[in-house]
């Protein structure tokens, strides 16, 4: 049973509830309250935010439904909003991290309140009104996943802001392993369909599908690695402007990128920081925290391009969708497998970026009320990273689903993987 | 004879040549040393910048091939280089407007030697580099071309930064018109092709000639009206941020935009800075000076959208390039005609946003060397603009053009035309 | 007994240490680990670092001298330094929030283990070394209680920046009262004698006691009120230039000010942010929260002026300790008693800015080593405030005591006291 | 007959205003329409706004009193207003620069237009009348000398932003010379009389004449030297934090320092631009373009100190106004020349900072009206610098003259001179 079911029963929603729910927990486990508290960039929002957050949501789009539910904190409702205009005021993004109260026992306390309410509600309203909730709290369960990626990625970045700097995981990282060689796959494109097709579940920016025209491409066998990404570098990849997009080479001068986020050079050797904390760069495995522009302008110099995300769809079609995905609790990219097969790591792994800007496909219509504002409303400015990380729940990712970032976004899980052009 | 021959006899190219250089002239006529020596802002560059900078492109591109050419004014190889790395160091965009010498006799000094040296290379080189150089120069005219129409977008930011708000045209204004009301017309799409085709000139960016699927869809018979963008801000349209997308609203906050760029309210009137000066907002023209977040914003407040760009060229195909373009030397957008035809406004008057992003073509090529550097590596962050407006000259636009600005642009004279889908 | 003793008694020195080091933990226990984490703006530290980096001063200036030490967190060293380059790296001041690892817990371990080392460093060391050292460790305990005032200031901030408005205390505020009128005490001035003298403590800056010639004025008999502050207010205090020093015009219409900081209307109704939580504005309390440019407006709107540091220590020489100090623990500032012998309201309450800029005395010698740092290079740009505030401990203050802030500086309990020049 | 004489004659009046402003026109002479126009950072102003500015002042300030006066253009009233909030709005400062109209020409207009009505109104009004509008005139002539020095260090930054370094003057540099050791001159202070005293012209904050004590103290003999400066270079005075104040050492680090302003180090050899162009440093002339920063740890690098305001004006008191002044039209700083009297170079060449706070004196009182808004409102964050420079007018500097400029800038003549304590 997954969260892509469409069954209606009471008591599989009420599992499905529980089990996304109780994972969230699980993940935030290792934080301390003080770590939870913490926004070190503008980005990120602090781990109690995502906690309260997502329970907000909840609470915001099913609860409140119910005319006769109180909050228990009803000064949360302003707090934990996150961008919903339509829901009404917002405490300022910028000011997450200055909400030290309430604490992070007070937000698990509100977490299990509103869990509780949302039990009883659904085991207590008629068959009728169920299926109006169910989709909706379908769309919760996927919002709470796609914040415990975000709590991973936002976290990560609290730890590295700390120059003691802290593991997430006490674990081993992933093992080195030999990389295959990269070969290339062919598909031949022509009018296809592109967009989420089934009964399960899709967010509204993968509606509907339609047709794209798509010409004959290859894609790379695997993603590009850390140490494919050393060589860019080392062929003086970040001092050559003729290898980047102009909006690049601007912010690798303002921004004084040297290599990918989180890396730091020691005398000869590249270090990064991960959810292992601090560790020697591992050529084998995928090159992760690298910009929109830093893989456009490693794939210029490989000879190469990013593919379309209707390109990765087409070749993502039909693909099982198995890899390096939460459930693993690697905490970290691992180097790819040998296969003759197709691509592999197309799920899992890293976060791939596409040379295509997020916009709405053909047809696209924006959900009625504030759930209208879930995804429409960014569909400018950003790239599409398609097919998930270590961090992605399996049942949270497809080959139809559209993730987004700005080009110069770094500290989601990020890497790339490699297409290029063929005659037809 | 158009710029878009193919025609390599000397005598033609000698004559464009001197078309495009005069036109420029003639263009800069109105304005003063003072007023071509200002950078108002950092996305405005001086028209002394411009005088020079495509005197430069032709020196840099075509002279220096000379082995034999000696510059005039070596030292301006520096200070008028735009942003093309591949030939050297470049003056900083932002301080353009500190460059006090050469004065504006200078640069003309400067521009009137390589139109000298221009015409005494191509009358003494041989039929075969003729044929080399041919390109290029029509490369060069259209790129002074380009600049003509930003030397009237720029000057118009000088003088409206200035509180006594001079004209550059004392002539009056296009005259007042009864619009006709708004028609859709219906195009059935389908497997389209996109792109420059034929034997005159078309930037790399409108190459190569590809497929496109384009849904059905309907476009509108005209641009949008300022009387109808008054109807939108009078509806709230700046006060609703659900009416806009999250950049656009962030950008509207931070700017304080309360209605379209050179407007600005008294008592119950809108005026606007116009290159006639300040004027009331003639209802019935078209209305120009807004970002794509306002275009945008308007459309979803219409209940309509906006354009793609394949969509745009699919109705422009095999249209006339006629309308209000720089020849008319109206120096405002007009009112649009009546016709039963189809759209009208295409070419001339505002460039129309369009809803997609500027990216390179399946298939795209940058040119070999520095005017490589001339287009594609803008591909990121921009939105496509289409048709033309009534600076654009007449030779220099077409179907397959594609201009591209920052979302939150508005000093351009861009303006916009509605979109809607339709079942198949 | 008090710290200003000059006994070297082992015994009285430690009880001193225990006494201090004591009231730093009584004074954060009601700040949680959450509160105690964030850094609210950058001119505000964490409590966790304040209360970190006291002991790191005690660690880095006595127990460092004996080369048997060996400290519990050797990391600490660059984590808690605040800005003695003579000392080496240092943390970087705005990203003092970020620092969730050390825990509160392990800072206040930290703490006893230093604690536990210094007793048992002072117990051991021969006589000739603890005249050494008795000095330093004063001067480290008059540092620990100048960051016992800045743990409050900066921890108000935190509070103030949750929209939920914690208190500090939840004991009652003082109470109102019936402010004694204005009245003015006159001194004749002349050669005056200026700074520390005696054989108790003094800072650096106090020294050396030198002559300055006053002229005769008058010195109010108390501070300034929030009621009075409000009638200025409501006289248009806030929108008229001519009031202004041009600097604070200028920070005044950057930063919106239209009242002191932490004060907010509603309806007819002036509320204020405090130790207390959120509470009406109290009109017979001293205005607290105000900057230098307030209170320099303030003045000139009385047609008054604030006196010069000199006048004040002439006006406060002889006067005893006494006043609404730390030990009161009314966590803020109360109205002033009626008097006949003399200005009240000196010592306690608030500190007042004066018109004297932070300056080195004539004959000014800085320490040797790393102290130097402690005082004369922040002698530009700053103003001098003089009598201390409700949460200055009483042994801490005394008549020469410099404080300085810069004049934009609003978050210290700050207000004003005014004064007048006479005929001679 | 000097500015500073008290006669009331109409002639003698005609006659200064006539020399004065044409003064400013000779000055002025050698700056392009172009050059006069630009505003290459917020600190400077064009010199054709300086131009306008001076004769808006006449205007304000004498010719609307009469209130048959009709103004030529009265838009200025706002164009040409500095930071009068009692005259009016005022276009914002950093605008300046946009002010493409009026042209050079018009503004000379205008500087005429202002004359003859100036000329006509002294002639025609009534003894009476003359002497009440005198003083003011006075101001007015000051004023104006005070922007001939502001135009000259205004038009500096104009050339030296533009990479082709054009010079004010072609005439040759002052020659170089052997300097003169550097001596100390000793002063035994006690109580001593500051400010201005006479029946000249005294701007409103050298009053009223006061009382000061001053301890015994050390002057050096002359200005610090380009080459002494370049030995505090060589000995790593810009990257030792410990020789600067703290904000001193924040503004090196965030602007890059590493010389004076307008240095520029070319292999071995220090470069610096000033009127006379681009030219290798000279080491005998006084150091020119230091912040009060870079002044205050030369200072303590050289075991000195800077002179207090008061220190300064007691040695100085009685000394002859003479010079390396603007009528000496040398362009630059000339070497100091040996002297066996007294401290040499006291007037002009270099403006000297001292140790004092730019702040009232005692007793101050601001002027009545508008003219109440030209010295007082600055008098915070700024540090006096005394003496004049090489393009100060002669008969415009005296002992008692108080210059002021934020510890941060640079960009005017600006140097320094030692002393230090000595025993009483």
């Amino acid at each position: 049973m997954t969260l892509t079911t469409t069954s209606l029963s009471r008591e599989s929603l009420i599992e499905d509830y529980r089990r996304v729910r109780s994972r969230t927990e699980g993940l935030a486990r290792p934080i301390t309250a003080e770590d939870a508290q913490v926004q070190s960039m503008d980005d990120v929002s602090p781990a109690k935010w995502h906690l309260a957050h997502v329970s907000w949501f909840f609470e915001t789009f099913i609860l409140r439904r119910d005319e006769s539910y109180r909050s228990s904190r009803e000064e949360f409702k302003v707090l934990f909003n996150s961008y919903y205009n339509t829901v009404g005021e917002k405490h300022p993004r910028s000011q997450r991290g200055f909400l030290t109260r309430p604490s992070l026992v007070e937000v698990m306390d509100y977490r299990h309140s509103v869990d509780d309410a949302i039990e009883l509600y659904l085991r207590s309203v008629p068959e009728q009104t169920l299926a109006t909730l169910a989709p909706i709290l379908r769309v919760g369960l996927h919002h709470e996943q796609q914040h415990q990626e975000l709590m991973m990625t936002d976290i990560l970045h609290v730890y590295w802001s700390n120059p003691l700097k802290p593991a997430y995981s006490e674990s081993p990282s992933p093992p080195a392993s030999t990389v295959p060689a990269l070969d290339w796959h062919r598909y031949e494109g022509g009018v296809c369909r592109i967009g989420y097709e089934g009964d399960g579940f899709g967010f509204d920016n993968e509606y509907p599908r339609h047709r794209q025209f798509v010409h004959p491409f290859e894609l790379a066998s695997r993603t590009v690695t850390a140490g494919e990404y050393m060589e860019f570098i080392a062929d003086g990849g970040y001092q050559r402007p003729t290898l980047w997009l102009a909006d690049g080479w601007a912010q690798l001068q303002q921004d004084g990128w040297e290599a990918p986020m989180y890396w730091e050079r020691r005398q000869a050797t590249w270090w990064r920081m991960g959810l292992h904390g601090e560790q020697p760069v591992e050529p084998s495995a995928p090159v992760v925290h690298v910009s929109y522009y830093e893989a456009e302008a490693f794939a210029r110099w490989a000879g190469a391009r990013l593919p379309t995300e209707f390109e990765w769809e087409v070749a993502a079609s039909n693909v099982a969708v198995e890899g390096n995905l939460q459930e693993s609790e690697t905490w970290a990219p691992s180097p790819a497998a040998a296969s003759s097969d197709g691509p592999v790591q197309l799920f899992g792994d890293v976060w791939e970026w596409t040379a295509s800007a997020y916009l709405p496909y053909p047809g696209y219509r924006v959900n009625e009320g504030a759930l209208g504002e879930y995804n429409g409303k960014f569909m400018c400015n950003q790239m599409v990273l398609r097919g998930g990380s270590f961090v992605t729940p399996q049942e949270h990712i497809r080959e139809s689903y559209r993730n987004f970032f700005y080009p110069q976004s770094r500290w989601q899980f990020m890497g790339l993987r490699l297409a290029r052009d063929v005659e037809a």
